[in-house]
């Protein structure tokens, strides 16, 4: 098929369907470096005012998935692949990959650097002394088979055409689209090659959806497009109005999430992390339903099994096991603590997750390039949720710095982050399920 | 003040507003290089879906207008200038500067070299043996003020921001924008510095608008911007459906406008010429009315002082003026002729332009890139118009051509030029004005 980059640029201009010949003719031209930027971005404009539809969105998120390598795994094994949209404080994947393995699914996860407030999964565990974060594929493979769980950062080859693309919208406006993120997280998991997809989008002021009405939309073409692409899918929308759990910080969510494993840790991380669980197991068929999944995914971390497994993860993959017993010793700490203390009695009414992400990475947790390296010490801790009755003088959150001067600029954001009020009720974690 | 590129491209994507200063800066960032064209064409796109409001195209075209060196006149010249949207057989720049000058009115013309299916206006007037089409600044103003006219091939260094717009849109499927169209045009005239614009939107198969709301939605927002920016300003539309006039071809259009400027020549090619100068007189002031423009015209066409003016035009610039006398001598002719005959007795239903462009591309006439050269002899006659009477055998078109490929390739489109029906009404030449 000769491909005419202009005809096809003016008919998205124009509102008119692609055909699934020639998203694949598109893609395969901008692989192949003939397509100039400047007319790939007038496209992305187009799509982003005139939208796609499911099914150009379908064959979008194809040939996007098979622009470069792909992985299989045999279909019998029915692995689950988990997707956040991101947020502060997030640390559920590091307890679910364990305790979906510590039930008896398989499970493997890829996953990119974090570039945010705070690092990704890859750069927290990499907190962990010797643990080897980059797996070859058949090291990674034959761990899955032999302890049923592996992580490991991800190979630039999988859907190389979604990154250039990605590259593209995050300077040209192109960013919040629902069809163009739809493509953009789906065809990665796609190339991926699990069976199915737990999607959790994040909705509030520290996740990239601000507005439920936009998540709502994200969460449901999620799964209407992964469905038609024959996957099994759960989108789960949870709140990110303030920070997930009582830490924010790189080596702070390893040992949270070590605290959660052993059956103990703040309530909000658990329950999120049950939920999520409970989905998996039940997609991936080791329960027959979603109560049964939360009655398995309860025992395994109050019976110590999940946090066995995550122990038998560090191992196989170099890092010091003993994390598991003392992480407070093993783990990276700051040297100084600062604290913010309630001026007055009251409820805490706000704890901005935006605020305390951008404080966070004001301490040097988070990076704004690939280039910046992340201090894996430095943490915010939250003594309290909102809902939560304070009095005046009550450490509200510390913060756990380095140097004077990051404290300093993390202050400019973190004396913002948090109101007390006559009363404020607490927030909700669960904000909905599509299914 | 500070730019973001990114900011100004979401605010045209969200439906806002830019801000004087901020297109200002815009076209500065772009001008200094500073911002790639990926992000450009990003804010194209945005601006052709969601459209500039007046006061914003107003501001868009003065930034253009001002990103390079501007000509003025003295006020009191009241120098107005004429553009066409461009069409097939449009000869009459060739007309209308001699006729003008010949009735007082100072005029000048800066014309840019013709992309499309014929040449443009210089490149007609090359076609005349010692023509110099390329005046200095000063050698230009010399010979308006000492003979009221002078034509000359355009400085890039006029509005060049709208040259790199005007490449970019080319290329990513944003050339047909009402406000975008219009900005480029007027931001070139404003450059110009003349005191009013005439403007010759064409509608119709051989135009840019194709469409008559389309035409009128042009014509209007010209003159609407015009005047915002201080202007007098006449839009007349006018019928490209059928080429204007008897020829079509560089040398035989100036042929033809000698035969206009001596009172004769197609009666279609005269009446849209008396129409623009008597607007042009009206505007500059020459005449109080249209009615006494278009008096003063039609006796200078009848009187032989429009052809003196020509003559006066063609020895100021070095051209051989006996072309005056014997334009058949002078001028280059191609070597061979082929008619095209009616093949039944009727009325000439269909004469389109389109088609006839591109047949007398296809004979070397037009160019596609400017490093094309043109062969100025090609040319197609056109012995009909829509609406006459014809019975078979009579010769419709003559193609007048050097080269029997080109001949051939020429024919693919001329034999499917005309139709030949039971009935057809002649076509109406002038659309509309609007003022």
């Amino acid at each position: 098929m000769t491909f005419n980059g202009i005809e096809f640029i003016e008919k998205k201009r124009d509102g008119l369907r692609h055909t699934r010949e020639e998203l694949q003719t598109f893609i395969d031209t901008v692989m192949r470096g003939e397509m100039p930027d400047y007319q790939i971005s007038a496209w992305l404009m187009a799509a982003f005012l005139n939208g796609l539809d499911d099914d150009e969105l379908m064959h979008f998120t194809q040939a996007l998935a098979h622009s470069g390598e792909t992985l299989s795994y045999p279909q019998e094994e029915r692995i689950i692949d988990k997707h956040s949209t991101g947020g502060v404080g997030d640390k559920t994947t590091l307890v679910l990959i364990p305790l979906v393995a510590a039930c008896g699914s398989s499970i493997s996860k890829l996953s990119g650097p974090g570039l945010g407030y705070t690092g990704g999964t890859i750069d927290k565990l990499e907190s962990i002394p010797g643990m080897n974060m980059h797996l070859s594929e058949i090291e990674f493979r034959d761990q899955v088979k032999s302890i049923g769980c592996a992580i490991s950062g991800h190979s630039h080859k999988l859907a190389p055409a979604e990154g250039k693309f990605y590259k593209l919208r995050d300077v040209t406006g192109t960013v919040p689209s629902i069809p163009l993120i739809t493509a953009s997280i789906v065809s990665k998991k796609l190339a991926g090659g699990a069976y199915g997809y737990l999607f959790d989008v994040k909705c509030g002021s520290g996740a990239f959806m601000k507005d439920i009405g936009e998540a709502r939309k994200l969460a449901q073409k999620l799964v209407d497009v992964s469905k038609k692409l024959g996957k099994v899918c759960v989108s789960v929308i949870t709140d990110m109005e303030q920070p997930l759990g009582e830490w924010v910080g790189n080596s702070a969510e390893v040992c949270e999430a070590i605290e959660v494993l052993s059956g103990r840790g703040p309530s909000d991380t658990r329950e999120l992390c049950l939920t999520l669980a409970a989905y998996m197991l039940n997609m991936s068929g080791r329960a027959n339903t979603y109560e049964e999944g939360l009655a398995l995914s309860s025992k395994a971390l109050d019976d110590g099994s999940a946090l066995k497994k995550f122990e038998e993860l560090i191992i196989e993959q170099k890092g010091d096991s003993s994390v598991i017993r003392e992480p407070e010793k093993v783990l990276p700490k700051a040297s100084s603590a600062y604290k913010i203390r309630s001026d007055r009695d009251g409820y805490l009414s706000k704890l901005d997750a935006l605020l305390i992400g951008e404080g966070l990475r004001a301490l040097g947790g988070g990076r704004l390039t690939l280039d910046d390296t992340i201090d894996p010490s430095v943490a915010i801790r939250l003594l309290h949720k909102v809902g939560d009755k304070v009095s005046e003088g009550d450490v509200l959150l510390t913060i756990y710095y380095n140097q004077d001067k990051q404290l300093q600029e993390s202050l400019l954001y973190i004396e913002k982050c948090w109101e007390v009020s006559n009363r404020a009720e607490k927030r909700k974690l669960i904000i909905d399920t599509v299914s």
